[in-house]
C-alpha cells in the first residue's frame, strides 16, 4: 500500500542521509490512531512528558503521512490563526512553525521580536496572554525565562505550544529529532527491539541548561525498549539539575556521565546528540572545542550525528557530505512534525480526508 | 430572531465581565443599515468625528452581527490588501487589525517597525504614501507626529485608516470602547434614554496629550443623549487643549475639571475610562500614582472601568477578578469592530450574505 | 482585441506620466509566448544576463496582462510558499514582492531584518539556504555581501531571486525600470527601431559601487536596437569596473563618460536614470548634490527620469508633478513584473486560464 503513495511530497536535503518516510509507515504494525491523535484537541504542549509515548508514536506516523501525502491541498488548517510569539529571538524555529501552518493554509500573527511589544513597555505576559484569547486559536511561544511558561497561562485560554521557554523545555524539537531517528530506524518504535538493536546514545551538552538537549534526553529516558544506554559528556561538572536527576533515577535507561575526551568514547555510540549553545544566567555559552564532531572523527561506520542547528564550530562542515550526517534530515523533517501536531491541537483531524486516512490504515 | 443565532462565534475572556453581543441586536430597534455602512466604501478614518453618530451606532450593531455569526467562513475581504504601517511600535492594535484582516481572508503586508523601512534611511511620508498605492487595498497607519496623516496622505490614493498619530487621535480605540459600552448597556444606542439612566463618566488623564483618551472624550461628546456629564481629573494643570475646548463648549455635555483625590469622587461615576501612558514632546510618561484603582477601590456597585491597554500601575491586578473589569471584554470585542470598519471601508458589504444580513433584521 | 480587456486592472500612480498596458501589447506583433516563460521554471535569477533579451520581452508582456486583467482572481500561486530573506533592511523590494505573492495568493515566510535570524549568531548563509529548502518553494534574497548569493547556493535546491547582493545586481529592479520605459514607448521593444527613434540615455551613478545603476546599464547594453547611446555622469573618477568595462567593450551601445555639469547635457538626453545610494564599504554615500534634477532642469520636451527610489536630494520633489516624472509609474509596475517572474519561476503558467492566454494572443 505504501508504495502506492505519491512520491511528489518528498522534499529532500542538500547533503547527509536522505530518509524515506515510508519505511516507518511499513514498519509499523499498526494503522494511524487518529481517535489518540484526536484527544490533543484544544490541550497545550508545555514539556514532552505532556504526551504519553504511544502518542509521541501516532504524531510521527502522522508526519510520515503528511510528508508523504498532498494532504496540504486539502486545507486543514482553513479559517485557524496560529500566533507566534516569539519573545526570544529566532528564526529556524519560528519559520518551520509558520511554514507548516501556512501550508496547511491556516493564518499567522507572527511576533518575531519581544521588542516590537508590549513587553518591551514592562506589559505583563499575563497581560498578553489576555489579548492573545480573542486573537487567534493557538499560541507558539518562545521566551527566555522558563517561568513565562506559568505567567501567560495565568489569562490564556488558547491552547500554548512551547517552543523553548528559558533553559527549560523544548518539546517540538525532541518530538521531530525522535521522528528523525524513527525515520533512520523504523524498528525504534516497536516496543518488542532485541536489546542488541536498542540504540547507545552519545550526548554532547548539559542539559541543565541546555533546553533542547534536555527534552531530548527527557524523550529518550522514556524509551527503555529502544536505548540500551546513554553516554552524557558535559564540560559542566553537573550537567543533570534536580528535575533531570529524579527522570533518570525512574527511567529504566541507564545513564553514565562520562570524563573523557570525546574521540575515546565515540566509536560506542550509534547515535550522537550534540546542541551548540547553552543559556548560562541570561547570557550564551558555546560549547567547548574539544567536544567537535569532524569528517575524520573515529565514528562508527553507520553512526549518526543529530543537531538542532544553528551550529558554531563544534559540528565541523566537513561531515556535512558524510553519511553520518543524519542532522540536515532532522532539520527537513521539522514542518511535518510541527503540522502533524498542529493539526491535532487544533482540532482538525476530521479535516484530513478519509481517503488519505485510509491510505495511512 | 436573535436568539437562533449561532453561539459559536462567542469568544470569552478569561475574567471580568462577559458580554453578549445579543443584546446590543435585541435591544436595537432598528435592523442593521448596510445602505449607510456601504456609504464608506472608500473614505478614510482619521479622526472621530469623520463618522456621524447613527454612523458609528450602525459599525457597532454589525460588529455585534459579526461576533455573533460565521460571516468570516463566507471570505468577504478575500483578494483584499491590507497594509499596516506602524512606524510606532504596537503589538496590540496592529495584531488586533491583522488578526480583524486575517479572519475575513485577507492579506497583510505588515510593516511592524518604522526602522526596518525606508524612512529611516530619511524617506518622505508623501513618498511612502506613493509606494503604498500600487501595494495594497487600504493603509493602517500608526505615528509618532501628529502631522504624519497630512504628510502621507499628499500623495496616497488609497484610504487610510488612522491608528494613533501622536497625541491627536486613534479614532478605532474610540469606537472599539463604545462597542463594548454599547453590549455593556444597549439602552445608551437609544436616543430617548432617560435622564437619571445616562452615564456619569469618570475620564482619568490628560486628553491634550494621550490619543486613546482624547478620541473617547470626543466620542462621549457627541452623545448627550447617553452621557449625563464627563469628570475629567488629570495630573495636568490644564489636561484639555484648544480643540478640545472647543469641543466642549460645542456639545450639550457638560464636563467638569475636578481637582480631588480619585477615592473621594470614584463612588459618583457609572464608568471610569483611564489609560496609562501620555506622549510627552516624545518620550513616554506614565499616569501619576495616585490615580490608581484597585480591587478594594471605593466603586459604585456596578460601575465599570475601561482601560485601553497596555496597562502600567495605575490599573491593578486586583481588579481583574471583579465585576470592574469592563476592560477585558473592551479588548475582546477589538477584532469584530475593526472588522466591521474593514469591511465597510473596502467596500465589501455586498459580500456579506444575504442570509446573515436578514437575520440581523 | 486589447481594447475588450477590462481596466478594472489598471492602478494609478498619483502623479507624473500614468503608463497604459494596453499599449505595449498592442505594439508587439506577436502574442506572448508561454513555452518561453515556461522555461523559467524552477531557474534562478541572480544576474540580468541570465535572461536573453527574447525572455525579458516576455516577461514584460506577461507583466501587461497581469497589470491588465484579473488573473490574480485564479489564485495561480495558492500553495506556494515564498521565502522573502532580506539581509539587508528595504520596505519598498520587500513589500513588493510579498505585495505580487499575496494577490497571486501565495503564503510568503518573511524575514525583515538579519538581526532576527541566525545569521546574528553567527550562523552561515549555506546552512541558511539548507534550512530553507525545506520551508518554501523560492527563496527572494537581499543581502549586503556581493558573494552572499554564491554563500546560500552551495546547499539550496530552491530557485533563487537575487533582490541585491551588495554593490552586484539588482536585476528584477532592471526589469521593471525596462517594463516601464517599454510601456512608455512600446517601439523599444521591437527588433527594427529606426536608429533616430532609438534612446539617448543618460545615467547618473556609479554603476561600479549602484547595484540597480549597473543592472540597468547592463541590460541597457543588451539592446542597440533600441539605445543609440548611453552618456554616464559619476562623482567617481572610474564608475565602471573591469567587469562593467568588458560589457561595454562587448556591446554594439556606445557609452561615454560625461565629466560635465549635468544641466549641460541634460538636453541630449530622451531618458535620465539616477539612484541615490552607493554602497561604499558598507556604508551608504549619498550622490553629490551637483547632479541634483528639479522641474526647471534643462529637459527636453519629452524627456522622461527613471529612479528606483527611495530618494533624497537628487531628485526635487518640484519633479513630481511634471510629465517628466516617470518614476512614479516605474513604481507602480513593479507588483506586476515580479508577479510575472514569479509565475514563471514557481512553474504555474499552466494555471493562467486558458481564456486569459488567448486574450493575450
Amino acid at each position: 500500500m505504501v508504495n502506492t503513495l505519491p512520491p511528489s511530497g518528498l522534499r529532500l536535503n542538500s547533503k547527509g542521509l536522505i530518509l524515506d518516510p515510508r519505511q516507518l509507515l511499513s514498519a509499523s504494525d499498526k494503522q494511524i490512531d487518529f481517535a489518540r491523535l484526536e484527544t490533543l484537541a484544544g490541550q497545550s504542549l508545555v514539556q514532552i512528558r505532556d504526551l504519553d509515548h504511544e502518542t509521541i508514536v501516532q504524531v510521527c506516523k502522522f508526519a510520515a503521512l503528511l510528508e508523504l501525502t498532498q494532504i496540504a491541498r486539502h486545507r486543514p488548517l482553513a479559517g485557524k490563526l496560529i500566533i507566534t510569539a516569539f519573545f526570544e529571538a529566532s528564526t529556524r524555529t519560528r519559520l518551520s512553525f509558520e511554514s507548516a501552518a501556512a501550508r496547511l493554509d491556516a493564518r499567522v500573527l507572527s511576533v518575531p521580536d519581544g521588542k516590537v511589544t508590549g513587553v518591551a513597555k514592562g506589559e505583563s505576559l499575563a497581560d498578553i496572554g489576555e489579548m492573545f484569547n480573542s486573537y487567534g486559536d493557538i499560541v507558539i511561544m518562545r521566551h527566555p525565562r522558563v517561568s513565562a511558561i506559568e505567567e501567560i497561562r495565568s489569562n490564556l485560554i488558547l491552547p500554548l505550544l512551547n517552543a523553548g521557554n528559558g533553559t527549560d523545555e523544548h518539546p517540538t524539537q525532541a518530538l521531530l529529532d525522535w521522528y528523525c531517528l524513527f525515520k533512520w530506524r523504523p524498528e525504534l518504535m516497536s516496543g518488542a527491539l532485541a536489546p542488541d538493536r536498542r540504540l547507545h546514545l552519545g550526548v554532547i551538552g548539559t542539559p541543565a541548561n541546555m533546553r533542547a538537549v534536555r527534552s531530548f534526553l527527557l524523550l529518550a529516558l522514556m524509551q527503555p525498549h529502544a536505548v540500551a544506554k546513554i553516554s552524557l559528556l558535559s564540560e559542566d561538572a553537573r550537567p543533570l539539575d534536580a528535575s533531570l536527576e529524579a527522570a533518570v533515577a525512574a527511567s529504566e535507561v541507564p545513564l553514565e556521565l562520562v570524563d573523557a575526551n570525546l574521540d575515546e568514547v565515540l566509536p560506542e555510540f550509534d547515535a550522537v546528540y550534540m546542541n551548540s549553545i547553552a543559556l548560562l544566567g541570561g547570557s550564551y555559552q558555546e560549547l567547548d572545542q574539544r567536544y567537535a564532531l569532524r569528517a575524520d572523527s573515529p565514528f562508527r561506520k553507520d553512526a549518526v550525528v543529530l543537531h538542532p542547528l544553528a551550529r558554531k564550530a563544534e559540528l565541523d562542515v566537513s561531515l556535512d557530505d558524510t553519511a553520518h550526517n543524519l542532522y540536515f534530515a532532522q532539520a527537513a523533517g521539522a514542518v511535518y512534525l510541527r503540522q502533524a501536531l498542529l493539526i491535532s491541537m487544533l482540532g482538525a483531524i476530521d479535516r484530513v480526508p478519509a481517503g488519505v486516512q485510509y491510505l495511512a490504515s
